[in-house]
């Protein structure tokens, strides 16, 4: 059996993303005969993936429509499911505020106005698909997936999950304990970015002593000797110290993009480095600047492929299906093929302790019937104290900051951040931000 | 009518606060026949409190009971209300342990130990009226009554009420906007040292207004005069700032105790200075040495007249009544004389958006039937976000942390302090803390 989907891409233009979900979508049998529909405002970058997309699909001999527009009406007419990806403003401007709230002793800056921006494309987004696709279902894969989500499922009727990686991270610490991964067995609930490993077992047993030996046999001769790359911050300092204060392993992202919780991993170049390597981790300015040059080489590699028709695009996408969620799980609501997943969705009670209007990230059970959270209890007081409710209360300031159009509440985000010395370095900080090149609707709105 | 009840009073050496009492109750003739007993640790003190309040008695021809004793059980024992003033350690210990963690970057300290100390009194105190008075009211006076009146309500089945004095914050405001008391009208809930101004009318109409006029015409001139006594914080310009920032003016104490939410105020004497007048405000070690010199000031009249028995106690408490709510309330509920007052109870609803199982400070009706707050609503969001979730945050995590007796749960209210500059900074803290003299039960307690 199969099902022909159409998909919207938002923010398609990222060839890396779009083309390995064609190749899945390739390698996805009970899809067939669906049509991807590609949306991006850069064309030249739109053209290009609508190209491969053909050029691949034809190598495979999968039987896929692909289509191709700058305007968001078409691409969600008729569509049964949207994929957003897209970061509105870019890499570039987001670099600049970066420095700019550094100048101001943010050291590697302050989500604030790439928040606002990202906010505001999803909440158009998802109001578009109430008007023109009402059926659909959103797919939010681009950050942030935590408040992003929230906003819509509050905001729209829009039907909205939340996708991220973070949660294998688990078979990080299986690879570095020496476990198969074939026997191994976790449940990470929270927040995405922001998930604890409740379970982890082994061959059908608790794992967690098997952390604990680790950490006391070999995590100090792991760290002299290790160079990380700058996604492994799974058994870094940083995540071990987490374990051992709040007593459950911070899953993925969870070791890395907590600012406000655990600040002192995020201080300055030297904190970065005591707690991630010597990289200093994702969020250094060398760590991330890395990420940059590795999607930048990846597009370059695809660009290179695009210029020359006789290139296979298999080249730099060998077909061999990825571990994303995206497909297995549209195949599994369209197809009702059951299958077990990490899905940031509405709580509906999943996670205890956490009001229902709140978007978690919890194991869910997908088939044709829906998305059906799994009931994952309560985490522990000590991290609900002090890192779920702290989280929650950044991601409800950021939400109304952005719907009050009150500079005062783009201020109280400033003044919570632990580096902000003075209320006037938090001003001024701000003051900068709004009066920078690229924020100026941002700065009407906040001065109303 | 007159109904005698038995009231005993914990922590009853402070002469200023025990003989204040006896004056009101002495001119209090719906609680004639009634008997206080007065249990303290101190037996000097007791014992001096004891013979001024039969001598006060004896003075206005009041027809009362007085007894003393230095355990708790013969004080409960029959007890109808039981009030709690006593602070846990004293004074010295409290100052003790300010001035060592000041060492350590925390200027002027930050609630930690003596914390722990009063939330066992309160808890301990609680359990024994479980036993030996279950029908009795407990009334909290001594702080921290937020948490205190919480972990009662959760941990027993004592009935607890919660009284400050915070709220009479707004006869200040009305007092420099130059209007007559008598025609103004307020509501101002939230939790204990942490209430704003909902309603303030003056004549029936909105007041508002005229805070608005006086910021904008007398604030200044009145600043650069002022010299404010230590309590006077109600109209300084941290108060009249957090007005500005949350959009409600925040009463009495909420106006200069509130510490992780509004940090910039107490980062150094220079902050104090600037945001509460040439003293620093309550809380500098200026405006708080003040504070303890007029209590000193007190006792020593107090003893004085306990010296000589041929002066009068009237004297130094000449008889007209306060404005302590205490023996109002205990009329209204024994004798069905109905009252409004401002009390901390369980929030039952009272106040949207707060949790049932916490206090909060609301107006309540109060007579024969008991108390019933007043359903309040809303606070406005950037209240809730900015200063009652992190407050509400910061008192569970001081209850954790005293009931887990985990060191962790320690740590994590020194990192969570906005002057925690490194980790290892709060770990020397923490260490300093327990180790210092005074100390040692509690260092047993979290070295499990």
């Amino acid at each position: 059996m199969s099902t022909p989907i159409r998909l919207a891409i938002i923010g398609a233009g990222s060839a890396q993303f779009s083309l390995g979900l064609v190749r899945d979508l390739c390698l996805t049998d009970s899809l067939r005969g669906s049509t991807i529909c590609f949306m991006d405002i850069d064309q030249s970058r739109l053209e290009m993936v609508h190209e491969l997309a053909r050029r691949y699909a034809a190598e495979l001999g999968a039987e896929l429509r692909f289509e191709a527009t700058m305007e968001r009406e078409p691409a969600l007419r008729e569509a049964d499911f949207v994929l957003n990806t897209a970061l509105a403003g870019g890499h570039d401007q987001e670099e600049a505020e970066r420095a700019l709230l550094q100048e101001h002793g943010y050291y590697r800056g302050i989500h604030l106005a790439d928040m606002v921006r990202q906010f505001d494309l999803m909440l158009g987004l998802a109001r578009d698909m109430e008007r023109l696709c009402p059926k659909a279902w959103l797919i939010q894969s681009s950050n942030p997936v935590f408040e992003g989500c929230t906003l819509v499922t509050r905001k729209t009727t829009t039907k909205v999950i939340g996708l991220c990686h973070g949660h294998y991270g688990y078979r990080e610490i299986a690879h570095v304990l020496g476990l198969e991964l074939k026997d191994v067995t976790f449940e990470a609930p929270g927040f995405n970015h922001c998930i604890w490993m409740t379970h982890f077992r082994y061959q059908g047993r608790d794992a967690y002593p098997l952390i604990d030996r680790w950490i006391e046999e070999k995590a100090q001769g792991y760290w002299r000797t290790w160079r990380p790359r700058y996604g492994q911050t799974q058994m870094s300092p940083a995540a071990i110290q987490m374990y051992q204060l709040y007593g459950l392993m911070p899953i993925g992202d969870a070791s890395r993009a907590l600012w406000a919780e655990v600040w002192w991993y995020h201080l300055d170049l030297a904190a970065k480095v005591r707690w991630w390597g010597p990289l200093g981790g994702f969020d250094s300015a060398e760590g991330w600047q890395l990420y940059l040059d590795d999607l930048a080489r990846n597009v370059q590699q695809i660009r290179e492929v695009a210029s020359d028709p006789r290139r296979r695009v298999a080249e730099v996408f060998p077909p061999s299906k990825s571990d994303e969620q995206i497909l297995p799980i549209i195949d599994a609501l369209v197809n009702d093929h059951p299958g077990y997943f990490q899905v940031n969705v509405p709580n509906q009670g999943a996670l205890q302790g956490v009001p229902d209007d709140v978007v978690v990230e919890v194991p869910a059970m997908i088939d044709g019937k829906g998305i059906r959270p799994l009931a994952v209890g309560r985490l522990p007081k000590r991290i609900m104290l002090g890192v779920m409710w702290p989280r929650l209360l950044e991601a409800e300031r950021r939400l109304a900051a952005f719907l009050s159009g009150d500079r005062r509440d783009l201020m109280q985000l400033l003044l919570a951040d632990h580096r902000t010395r003075t209320w006037e370095q938090a001003e001024e900080a701000l003051d900068a931000l709004l009066t920078m090149p690229g924020n100026e609707a941002m700065a009407r709105y906040y001065a109303k």
